[in-house]
């Protein structure tokens, strides 16, 4: 098996671009990506294949065959090039397919890419368009709708473990102040400066931030989750290059080795499932990414981690590895997981506060580990000299789990 | 680079199912492979991961997320799981990431997949829902569809090299003759018996085949394109199990060896081409492939060809070497692509009989060849021991095109 790297990433900023369809996303994102390969890249020379993660364009654009189309308006049409689809792990199953295919020596050099251009639909539309990441037949006929399943996880965690919503909103305040740290995310304000804003324009009085948190202006979507438990609707795109490590150096002396890819499944639907506070997926995706990378979740210095649901943050910390079975919502609450933290988790503000453009997002966490574990993250870079970053991208109610792990190549 | 086999391959017939979700056609098919392995396989031990094709599930089942649903339906839940997109030819995208993740080494036994539930719309439903493989910016928004866009094709290939819609019958009457003599053919009938059986329902009389399909009971679709020029509606499911060489013979003691794989891509868009009697998509592919196996058109003993509309399969014969450019039609004319002929192409009937569920039409494509390669097709057998067999599935337009090469197994 060949060694793969990664030698550049970039990506669009998430939120909404009315003006912009799926392939100008995706173009922009690109560019950036090139952008960010040390000793540059030609596309239409270098790039051997193309592999596009995007979920429902089909619902979002009236749009499939994603990966030709993408090929075309990229610059390399002719290439190999076709789509997967993981629900919201669709461009970590783009990562994984480039990542066999330059693994296996069939092409020295894949371009992988995620999108999602979901504002084409009114939020109905949109809760219509993601539902059919779980079950149509024995979930969805039930009515219930995605911040429905993530919120059984959370009263069954409660139960379980103990704690409360209150609690949770360690993880909105964590992941918000990290988003106002970045230029990309979709939100790049703290919670208690959009507290400030909202009191100046309806008129009232908040105490904090959880009295704000608390009020109706977080309103109640699924019991216990708010507003602010969820993550957003957005438009966006990633664009990463992988190439074989036998010629990486002739594109950057700083690449990021692909070191573990783990991948996991479990039954689409939540009633299949005898605990909703583990993701038997991730337990599987990550155990096989520890092993292939030889270390444990004690070596992860950053970690990526699938925040659509601030519940679903804390319950994957705890699948990791990073934190014992109903430890991990105490741990957010003691800052651990801050960027000052010993377990920095979405450094870059997560879905929740950088968005969500689902088929992005796989490679947009790529694009966080790479700009910390070279120093290149800014405001937000973590202490320590980061060497090993971790990201975990689930589908649906984590029925598909996505690990990969990144060392810091030596120079 | 591992070696790669195909220990087993299964299918549903094709045609309609009323009363099965796509989900059960792939656990019918899987059935069926299972059953083809000759020393047995045990999925939940052996099947290390799995990629399902299917072209377009949010808009046929309203349901996404297909690798994960698979993975539980068919057994194996918990496995990596993801779905390939490629249009019509989105099982061969799922064959081609399983050949790459057991050539790289990471996985040793995949199952590759491919379905299409598509008679759960009416026909302008379905007409629709195929759209979204063509340009929906540049291309649907003149109003044509999928037959006008092959019929430009057809009009542009008469116009060059000539013949006429009448010679184009050839492979009308040729895939209706083979498909007659497949079980798992959603035709299985030769013009001559539909035009008999029309003959007694109608009330009146046609003199031969000819003078049925140039009838009123073989409408216009698009100019010069009749509806037995095009391919049907159909439901289906395709299931193989590829392996590392190393390990096959544990499984088989005829595998085939799949020698060659080549992906290429085109401008969505019919616009974007110069040249609409070529496949460029197809051209590359082909390349890739006769260079990867070693071998050139000559060697190929038997072919499955994309023939979605009668033009198709003409214009592919070429692209794949096999007829000089403009002596395709001819050749079809003269037999040589029969069952009998020198270069036997869709000897089950290919899309136009077969049927075109199109998710599932490249494994099933390979179906064929694992079946005539074996010397297993039954009445539809050719003769003179064929060793190398070849696929080549397009999506779209011939936007991508896939071509895999299969080699007898020594035993």
């Amino acid at each position: 098996m060949k060694k793969v790297d990664l030698i550049g990433v970039g990506m669009t900023k998430f939120g909404k671009h009315p003006n912009e369809t799926g392939r100008d996303l995706l173009a922009e994102a690109m560019r950036e990506a090139i952008a960010s390969v040390d000793k540059g890249i030609d596309i239409k020379k270098d790039v051997k294949a193309l592999c596009v993660g995007y979920f429902t364009p089909d619902l979002f654009e009236h749009q499939g065959h994603i990966g030709a189309l993408s090929a075309e308006w990229l610059g390399v049409s002719g290439i190999p090039a076709f789509r997967t689809e993981s629900a919201c792990a669709s461009s970590s199953a783009a990562l994984a397919t480039g990542y066999f295919a330059v693994a296996s020596g069939i092409y020295d050099i894949v371009m992988v890419a995620g999108v999602e251009k979901m504002t084409t639909l009114d939020t109905p539309g949109v809760t219509d368009a993601l539902s059919i990441a779980a079950d149509d037949v024995f979930e969805l006929a039930t009515g219930i709708t995605f911040p429905g399943l993530f919120a059984l996880m959370a009263q069954e965690y409660f139960e379980k473990y103990g704690g409360n919503w209150e609690d949770l909103q360690a993880v909105t305040l964590k992941n918000h102040h990290n988003g106002a740290l970045n230029p990309k995310a979709q939100f790049q304000e703290e919670i208690l400066a959009i507290a400030k804003k909202t009191a100046i324009k309806k008129g009232v009085t908040f105490k904090d931030e959880m009295d704000f948190l608390k009020s109706k202006y977080n309103p109640l979507v699924a019991y216990p989750l708010r507003l602010f438990d969820c993550s957003p609707i957005s438009d966006g795109a990633s664009v990463a290059f992988l190439a074989s490590r036998e010629i990486s150096n002739q594109f950057t002396d700083k690449p990021l080795h692909i070191t573990g890819v783990g991948l996991g499944t479990d039954t689409l639907a939540l009633s299949g499932r005898s605990d909703l506070t583990t993701s038997k997926a991730t337990l599987n995706a990550v155990a096989a990414a520890y092993k292939m990378a030889g270390v444990t979740s004690n070596d992860i210095d950053i970690a990526e981690v699938h925040d659509c649901f601030t519940i679903n943050e804390v319950i994957l910390s705890e699948d990791l590895g990073f934190f014992k079975k109903g430890e991990g919502l105490k741990a957010a609450q003691e800052g651990r997981t801050s960027l000052s933290g010993d377990k920095p988790i979405n450094t870059d503000g997560g879905l929740k506060s950088k968005g969500h453009p689902v088929g992005a997002t796989g490679i947009a966490m790529v694009h966080e580990i790479w700009k910390q574990l070279r120093g290149e993250a800014g405001e937000r870079q973590i202490k320590g000299n980061p060497k090993i970053g971790l990201t975990c991208n689930v589908g649906g109610s984590t029925a598909s789990s996505m690990v990969f792990i990144f060392e810091r190549g030596k120079k």
